[in-house]
């Protein structure tokens, strides 16, 4: 059984990140290189020449195709060859692994499995992104040295906003509320309402409370790997738990899609929306540089636990509660590598 | 067979290394994280949350406990979990493993194997460190990449003195003498007399003699890996090889703990003890700098034979006269992890 | 069967890098320490103290012998141990590998194979290096991150420098012209000219040529890993090709010789004869750094292409016309192997 999801969509980059200029990045242990043609189209190619296996991200884009910087062989946006310099003919078996991509939300997404199953309805639907009434923030990547099932445990887990984000987003208050749980198919959802407490820092910063606030914790999750982190945070007692609107709040929303790249290292590609202050420019910085930094407290303490899983593989764990939404997330994954282990080779069989 | 003697003490760090603010090292493979309660007790734990396996060591004190920084889960000194947020119920295996320890000497010692057989009196017997007519030099510890118990063939080797410490304490008058080497019960002596000769330049520069010099080396080996090498200059002539005492001496000890981190490296703790101008911050300094360079000559030799023995580790050898005590030693250690072995699991079902 | 050929003369070093002060080099997965006596003979010796493995090249050299810096034992140039201090009983087996060296070419050959095999004839007859019509530039070595067979491909491949070499020797016209491969035993040679072309920018530089040119690329193989690259531009039309001489062109080759150090790593080795402007400085200076920039324009495509290689080690690769030559070379060098294969342990029993 695969240590990942082949049959799904990832986030290969930012769309600024593919450009006419060959990118290298690999995904699921397997080296691709991103550009995209004159037309605009986002290519993805294996990231190896099949003369002599030099990364084809080392040549250049002519054209329509990539040129491989040594012999100088040519590809297209299909992984054929269409040069080779020298000779006429053009072998049948000259031909690299092209992967499926679509761009989607200001990302460019990679199918790394069977190309004949790739279905753009699997990308999740985060149509914030693209509505009028949201601001989209895009912040560059971050880049951690764990599976990147962990991230996925570390984004439906709430409770260590307390401990890792004290000083940003969390409260100790957090773990004295309870947590729900539910399931709708491959998606699960976990929500916390913290009642009647101060606002965290960053959010009273943003939302001014005079007093307390009533605070709702969201996160769904949609499998492979993409997290949705909602944080609403309302004047205490003006009803936002049981539903009412018109009251005074402050919406917003993180979008995790972390990539793997092999079983112990992720390209961690996230955004942000928010339905507050949408033009304000300065406020827009001041998120983006916030949050962003929250999530680099995530990655100092996914790097450490990583490294500590490595040095010690087999150490026993123990469950405690809390951990109901990841654990569930994580039986959702398993049962798609299993069901994906049983058909026959998916991902061999596409590179015929 | 373990590559390393679990049922001993060694030495985890000097007092001032155990604070309230956790700090992690491995002994033997193992993580661990130590720190010191309220009350002054130096604690040490495995550094990995039996949750979800982050380092305790980037957790903090709370009170006599040390509070993971990832969930907030918090042990007491015993490894025992008394606290998990969001939860009254402590599951009975939410522990950690706990390891004995004791102040001794200015070092926090601690006992890797099994706790029932943790005895005090195996800690070796360096009465000079707490005696009021020596002074106690305690320099930091070195790291090195080397099994540890090439220090120890190292400490028992008085003749690479006059190639490694050629210009601080060695002289190449040295391997004209004989070594003599005697065993007692588990400890191993080496003693070597140097008659006549000038003394080396560290001790000259020490000593002051007018001229040449009588010189002891002798090394005791405390099994599994504790070495006093004692020396000691005097005039020549003046009886110091019989045993005639009232003459003009210098007596300077230094004794060695390395501990083991992993097979092929080491926490090099040693400290210095000596009989003359014990009062004097100047000398006291000049000694510190002066020996600890001399370590750090060995290294930088124990590093490059390490890299070359696990770039060929079938390579053949010879022995040589001066092996006598180190090879001595050797054999000790080795019907120690043997006889170790013969327990059954003393470890893991000391965990239990 | 051995990744290396192992019955053959490697080039060790520079004669300039070989001095009293010993140089530790690896070789064929073997370290070697270098060092000169004083009457000016090479040694090459396993750099493995026999005693406890500490590497020779961190001792020093005395009169005729090497001084093992940890216990100083003495090697002579034929490995034999002639001293252990502290005892006059030298043991037979004191003794470490001694390699074949001889100096030819301004270089220090080494012979890591069977003593007694070792045959100077082998060495490559590059005569032009010692002819006072040619002048001899000797650059510092480079390291590559790849195997020494890839370096083999590379100089038998002409057609890389339309892409790799481009601004400097390569045109993009290079790749209309065919290759003629033939074989002289176990040389391996390639050919191809060029006629009427522009000459290639570093050529024009030292050409001056006033309209097109004819070129003339030849390659010559000697196994298992010496090619001399031969470049001849003349002016078009003079009859280069047809081989009349007295026109006016300019000469060079390139000599390399690429060690071996690990399986993925090498030690290379090259120089550069010309027969114009053989006195001129500037010109000599300006050859050696133009060049030496096209051989680090490789070494960049080298460490690239056996980087990808290591990743993914069984992946599948296609032949194209150009890699006649090179292929061509890899069977010579398959069949050494094999054939050494054929013999009983060459190495061991020369080691006894």
């Amino acid at each position: 059984m695969s240590t990942f999801v082949n049959n799904a969509w990832y986030v290969a980059g930012w769309d600024r990140e593919v450009t006419e200029t060959p990118r290298a990045r690999m995904f699921l242990n397997q080296p691709v290189v991103l550009f995209r043609t004159p037309d605009g189209k986002p290519v993805a190619l294996e990231d190896r020449c099949c003369h002599r296996h030099y990364p084809l991200s080392k040549g250049k884009c002519v054209g329509d195709t990539i040129q491989c910087g040594y012999h100088g062989l040519r590809f297209d946006a299909d992984g054929k060859c269409v040069e080779i310099p020298g000779q006429d003919m053009i072998p049948k078996n000259a031909r690299v692994r092209s992967y499926p991509t679509v761009e989607k939300y200001g990302w460019v997404w990679i199918w790394m499995g069977d190309p004949a199953l790739a279905d753009l309805s699997l990308i999740p639907n985060w149509w914030w992104c693209e509505h009028k009434d949201w601001a989209f923030i895009k912040p560059d990547l971050l880049y951690i040295n764990c599976n990147y099932e962990l991230v996925t445990d570390n984004l439906l887990d709430v409770t260590h906003l307390a401990y890792v984000h004290l000083t940003s987003i969390g409260t100790s208050a957090i773990t004295d509320f309870p947590i729900n749980t539910s399931r709708d198919g491959d998606k699960v959802r976990m929500t916390r309402w913290v009642i009647d407490r101060p606002a965290p820092p960053m959010y009273q910063k943003f939302g001014q409370f005079p007093g307390n606030a009533d605070r709702c914790q969201m996160v769904e999750f949609v499998p492979p790997a993409f997290c949705v982190n909602f944080a609403q945070v309302a004047d205490t007692g003006t009803g936002a738990p049981e539903g009412q609107s018109g009251t005074r709040r402050i919406e917003i929303m993180a979008l995790s899609a972390p990539t793997p790249e092999t079983e112990t290292s992720t390209h961690y590609f996230f955004g942000f929306v928010r339905n507050f202050g949408i033009h304000d420019d300065e406020l827009h910085k001041m998120v983006q540089t916030n949050f962003t930094n929250v999530f680099k407290e995530d990655v100092d303490v996914l790097n450490s636990q990583q490294q500590r899983m490595t040095q010690m593989p087999n150490a026993p764990e123990i469950d405690i509660k809390v951990d109901g939404p990841p654990n569930l997330a994580r039986l959702v994954v398993k049962r798609m590598k299993a069901a994906e282990a049983q058909t026959k080779a998916p991902i061999e069989s596409a590179a015929e």
